[in-house]
């Protein structure tokens, strides 16, 4: 079984971290592959972001497609380009936060997302609500971390530590979820001090998608999940 | 990796199958062990039904807890004590119908259910919105079929294979759910003869329990799925 | 008339007050017997509780169906086997939280809520979305009195004034429900001390299901809440 | 105990009717008075209709006020005035929308309202949402019969019963709400007819009505419900 | 082009400041007259205020079509009287409160309302669930002034400047709707002030108003909002 | 004042005919300026098309902003890259489809949506509820014409006017809103046939962003919606 996992911006050290975590994650016998797009920005942090991100998504679904990939990952935590991605491919792609936000959800009666700027909460919580988790998510609570401080700065670890205490303290939650692909590695470390389940999205999506081809489910290719009209090749948009 | 799988009702034909079907599902390694209850119905298709099966099903739970279990799915569509078993259980605890529902959530915009009494309806409609899904779920189509109908009505199958066809053409849905655990069998056949993805639920809460537990993830013990009060022992309602 | 309200735990000074306050509620001519199940928890504070206390329930609305009551009372605020309840019996059922829920919603915009521990709020929030009243509960107050306090500890009615108190200043609320049965003799003096209406779920499930029979209104019988499968006759769980 | 029954229109023959359902309902003890408006529109079939008949309703409630009645009933299934009518009022006022579909929520999964004119349809899913019962409103079956028929009509009965039958055949619902006052005098003998329970709105919001004057239950005071400001009787709209 | 403003209430000088405010949003060749009822309330801070002020409401919509105006405002933050107008106007018919939240709506992720009195808080919330904007708005803040102090109170503006800084730095919001008719004229400079766009809806009804007209849309007269039953006019409420 | 709307497919003549439309719906002194992307699909019927429509889209705002444009309209139902467009623009922005939906909420209690691709009803739903009118849309019919049909296809027309007679019999609507931005010019054409209110989303979004600029409204900047991060002129991903 092979899973791609995409990063979807551009920045090296972030997709080594991703694809070392979902590695960690996925059963024996499962190949990961963490890739990123070949051009698009070094972060995702607005809606400007995600939309020049999305077609460099694409084409690595596009090539995994051609590679023989069984299922594949997004993994950002705005799950940008999802929907796209499912009419592209044969198997099944699950983005970061979808997956991290439904694990959450047997966890108990609710959790508490801690995630990087706050200009993205509401994009998040338009997920919330499209994965009919409103009611499950407690709170959103942003710690106004870039997201390649994550790589870089030496107190990020601590800042997110003390937002996750925040969180389980104002929200009563059961679990947290962690908002950003750049947070995977710090998943154990921080169920370890906090004595709460940490949920990251990168083994949530891995492990969802590996069970998915276990048991041979796909998105359905019927109705509004086609492939899309061949038109996108002509247009050189898509290579075929 | 040991999990227990326990099967609401106390027909043992349908224990073993559901037995076989989790086996199936589950990666290397993990070892699931199926039961039923001591006592308790043969078939769970009323409330009062549910209400009756519940304690046995605790019982396991607590039995399971003194065996060291890590996992336990509950392997009935209206997932029966599901809350109090959280209570009881150390590791993760998974439903058939929210795991086969958060499962079909993955496959496109929405999936029918297909069922066996018309008088269950409204119970799977109150998981729905449990759940979050009831946007996703396109329609609920009963065959009327009774539970143990499934173990020996040899044209049950041909009904529930109708009641597919006309679920996928009337709702216009990417993924059937099958809404029974007595259905389990069917789950690869009807896909094939279907040509869409069919998600058994017991498949499905199999696989998601199997990786909360490879992901160390539980429930939060420290709110409302706390232990309950030791009260309980003492009252002889649950051995210690 | 002959109204059964069923205690859902079985402390016997819990039935006694109950059955007080039911009586006082009652009009005349109507005859309020209360009782409690032969066995199950003496106080009901956790999922797991409720789902022992469920089959006692039930056995006491067959044997009141056999006795020939016109109809039920729950008395326990997390309407504990209600459903099972309906199924099994001819004449109305009424649980204390949908009553204490529906009559406060006559009172004004919204109200609060003034409950036991803080591990039954999720269960009351499952109730307000069921029971369509998600908006006009301004807002759930746990004191963390257990429910049997509530007969011994001296200071538990101060606890709750204080609580009923900050929920009025905090919420903006018309009215406070009692989130447990146990506190129903506090109605009255509490509405005096505060100004403002105090429901007691057990008096306003009395009146309501009173009102249902003098109606000559009662549980549709042909769908959900038919009686159940013959079954459970058989199986020794409920005498027929 | 004495509750002011008030049929928002100004026909007379309705007002009688109403009166007699009123008083067939209300308990021993319990003194009830129909009236009508002095003026306003002989039928409410339009949004316009509404807002001439209010004023009216109003005065009735001030003039009530005076005459110290303990509750009152808005006998109209739009609830015309009900908010302003529970600023003006001490005691307890309810509707026969909101009392009609409440009572109705006690008897199973769902009802179905049959109802009049199909111009009233959007109002009564708005009270619906307001009440908190989209979810158990399965369906509004309008007759097109003008409220006035009901009146004089001899057809109107059986168009009303066959409206039903096809409600409940449609819907699968569990109890059947009739959706005009003008129809109170039917309840009985539809029940009869359908073999189902069938809810006048009058009944149920007298019978709610004398069950909160008995609990000493009222409008919270404080806040929105609280008696408006002085100036309308300067103002002559309001007599003092 | 001919726009009708009506201010609900009977002030003059609210009317007087409206009418500027309409004026000044209106394109060329816009003619705007307000007006307001010849008889009602002299301000709206009640529901039953409300109610005495639709007729006179709905007699300015009727003497509205009789002099042929294209469109109507009804310039009271409660829209009162808004669906009655639509079925006797044949032109199209918009609330300030509607338009001000819609047009805020198009500004961001969300806004917060500032208004005169608490009490009215509910209604507002009625308000922005029936127009679909529960979620977009952010918050809801009273100041407490009178609707008439807006006329008079020299310290008015201040307040409600303090109002708006705090409702921006509470909520995070994008705009300030203004929830009330009397703060027309405190729009731009508010805005100015707070560095933010302010939505006065009597300019956000008015240019709605004229845009609708341009596009020749108006009220489906089908359905609901058919013209009411002639009736009205035989019993004087109406002039035909 | 100056406009640019911005057609998201690059077919030419589509774009022209929106300019027409757009041109015709402005009000005097109004420039308006219609463009497409320098590259993207023809058409936009898949979340694939538009995923690579989107960059195009966003260079044509980045590219009036330097020209000094007041406000946009994204000419697309599906509204490509509207969240992202209002980061980057000073002015308001707004999409047809929010502006068509919003425009036909003000024309009575609801109406029914005529569309293109049954695959795109989807996307259709999922905006409905993020602009919160899932409640006022009464049926999404699609007709299955590709867009680019609607350029070229004699019998297109025809079949359109059908569908919207279907749609207004079946759901009792009270107006029609056009699913694409291809079928602005048969607006006024079908109005007349129909007999009911049709709103194209090209002139509402249009005459929406007109009034936003005179009212000098325009998108918060200080959170979500605020310029994005500087990095992506170095990535050149977007022109400084």
């Amino acid at each position: 079984m092979r899973i791609k996992v995409i990063n979807a911006n551009t920045t090296a050290s972030m997709t080594a971290k991703i694809g070392e975590c979902a590695r960690a994650a996925a059963g024996p016998g499962v190949t990961v592959d963490a890739v990123s797009p070949r051009q698009g920005p070094a972060a995702i942090e607005s809606h400007t972001d995600e939309a020049f991100a999305v077609p460099g998504v694409l084409e690595e679904i596009a090539a995994g497609e051609a590679a023989g990939y069984d299922g594949y990952v997004i993994a950002c935590f705005g799950d940008p380009g999802l929907k796209a991605a499912r009419e592209l491919a044969v198997g099944p792609v699950v983005g970061i936060a979808e997956a991290g936000i439904r694990v959450a959800s047997y966890l108990g009666r609710g959790f508490s997302i801690v995630t990087t700027l706050s200009r993205s909460v509401g994009h998040t919580r338009d997920l919330l609500d499209e994965y009919g988790a409103a009611r499950s998510c407690l709170g959103i609570h942003a710690t106004d971390l870039a997201v390649l401080d994550l790589e870089t700065d030496p107190v990020a670890r601590a800042t997110i530590l003390r937002a996750c205490e925040e969180a389980l303290a104002k929200d009563g939650s059961d679990a947290i979820v962690l908002g950003c692909a750049g947070m995977a590695d710090l998943c154990h470390d921080l169920s370890a001090q906090l004595g709460v389940s940490v949920v990251d999205g990168v083994a949530a999506a891995t492990i969802t998608v590996e069970g998915l081809i276990r048991m041979r489910l796909t998105t359905g290719k019927g109705n509004e999940f086609a492939y899309p009209p061949a038109r996108l090749e002509g247009e050189r948009l898509l290579s075929s």
